[in-house]
């Protein structure tokens, strides 16, 4: 691993600054260490994400929604600070720290298999970063513009280097009109520094809508005209687990069907919060894990050393 | 065709009104007057579009785009009026009329093979409604929430009955990242009344965002649980007609590339336009033709008579 004395990887800058080559690995593990096979790696590594088909069941899924369902009908059982609406409506955009509240979901972080990849990809034990239902209302659900998780991790949280990811499970079907993920294949590869300073709190609107940390059109052009863009579609159920750099967006929801998934953020325990690059406090606990960052009781991912 | 003493399609009102099956055909003609298969036309007739693949080659695409960079860098020659920019931005959105502005465009109007496919739909002669060229620039390019053409169509510009159709060629492929046409299959037999008076001069708002004429939501998830959506995708060159009635929306273009597209709707020269239903002056002249409403000189399509 490359070390710098400082700041790897600096954004919110005053001035441009192309973007470079990443100075970590993509796949920490190899195919001796976990359930994923060398293609499937290899796919990682290339593209900075991979599909699960069927990772939850049709019971499983319905289980979640019922829940989801749950807390829209009933959002004040959630501390307010972890209910993030549309801007200008009411309905319930994300539900942050789900994990620490619903038992079904906090399970299944640690569901064996899928710790197991994860473990497998990051190299290493794991902890939760941070985890989320999403929900995209028919009609009104808008949708996010082009960014790389890990820029605002790293520049807001203290994320000192790319070693974690995330997992989307999708809990209604992933069609190309109901505002589905978009990532940039091969984009996770590069750094795109960022312009501009980071304001005071910027969490209170930057989940509605981001304004710093947002690529370069150029930056963009470049890496869409060499990977693509890819939408991945599918039933209910599917698992994209996606590299922290990989840049994605995604559109709004036009269709008259809601769309939902569980979001959740693994980072390595080798890998912890320091103070954020960008000088500003701490984002709060719920959209950034300081206090408990010990690794996840995992399942005997031993079988695969 | 049923008669009706005033207003077959009562729109804009102060009240709800259910939706109610047309009163007219969709398919006019018959597979012996015009080049679309039977199969081509029960598919218009069942879903309301169709898709032609490679309908202008290559060559012609380049021809079309080129001019349209042209107007782009010199938007100063052509009319003030003709062209629309996106809501708060310099970019143009859609450039109205150019079938009088430019030669080749006026050209594709009456090429033998199109005009023999939309006089064997509407079932006689037509002319030119409306024409335009419409460009979703890259990352900017806003969508365009549901509706049906022929609802603003008949209350805006006084078009009688649903007898005419619209002419989408892409310019650009047909992506499900772009932004691309989205339709309701099967909506176009049904008209949905819309609720709320039409403002003077609604146009200048409503070419960039729709405000009235917009269908109720429980209307479109009725619609939409029936039809499901379809957003055709393909390579640049590819031609959809698609019926008056056919609800229709678009995502925004997050994508590096723009997006355009030529488009042109034809009318049956029997639906001539009268006095507009919702009170309103008429639109103009580049929005709603009423001044020159003769039959475009078509080809020999006496051939398949």
């Amino acid at each position: 691993m490359t070390m710098c004395t400082d700041d790897c990887y600096p954004s919110r800058l005053s001035h441009t600054l192309a973007p470079f080559k990443r100075l970590d690995p993509i796949v920490y593990g190899s195919q001796s260490t976990g359930p994923l096979t060398s293609t499937e790696l290899a796919q990682y590594e290339r593209d900075g994400f991979l599909v699960i088909k069927d990772f939850l069941d049709e019971q499983q899924v319905q289980d979640f929604q019922q829940d989801l369902q749950h807390y829209q009908q009933h959002p004040q059982q959630l501390p307010n600070e972890l209910v993030i609406k549309e801007a200008q409506q009411a309905n319930i955009r994300s539900i942050f720290d789900i994990h620490k509240h619903n038992p079904r979901f906090d399970e299944l972080t640690r569901e064996p298999r899928l710790l197991a990849m994860v473990e497998q990809l990051l190299g290493s034990e794991v902890y939760i970063h941070q985890s989320r239902i999403n929900v995209k209302p028919a009609f009104y659900g808008k949708g996010f513009d082009w960014h790389s998780d890990f820029e605002t991790w790293h520049t807001e949280d203290g994320m000192p280097r790319m070693r974690a990811l995330s997992c989307s499970i999708a809990l209604t079907p992933n069609t190309q009109v109901n505002g589905s993920l978009m990532l940039i294949p091969g984009s996770h590869h590069y750094f795109v520094p960022c312009v501009g300073p980071t304001p005071t709190n910027n969490y209170r609107s930057s989940l509605q809508k981001q304004q710093v940390g947002v690529p370069s059109e150029q930056a963009l052009n470049n890496l869409a005209n060499q990977g693509g863009i890819s939408m991945p579609t599918g039933p209910s159920g599917s698992l994209i687990l996606f590299e922290c750099n990989t840049l994605h967006a995604s559109n709004a929801n036009l269709s008259p069907w809601p769309r939902s998934n569980l979001f959740f953020v693994y980072n390595s325990v080798h890998n912890r919060l320091t103070t954020p690059f960008c000088g500003q406090a701490p984002r709060p606990e719920h959209l950034a894990n300081r206090q408990h960052s010990g690794a996840l009781v995992s399942s005997d991912i031993a079988a695969y050393a």
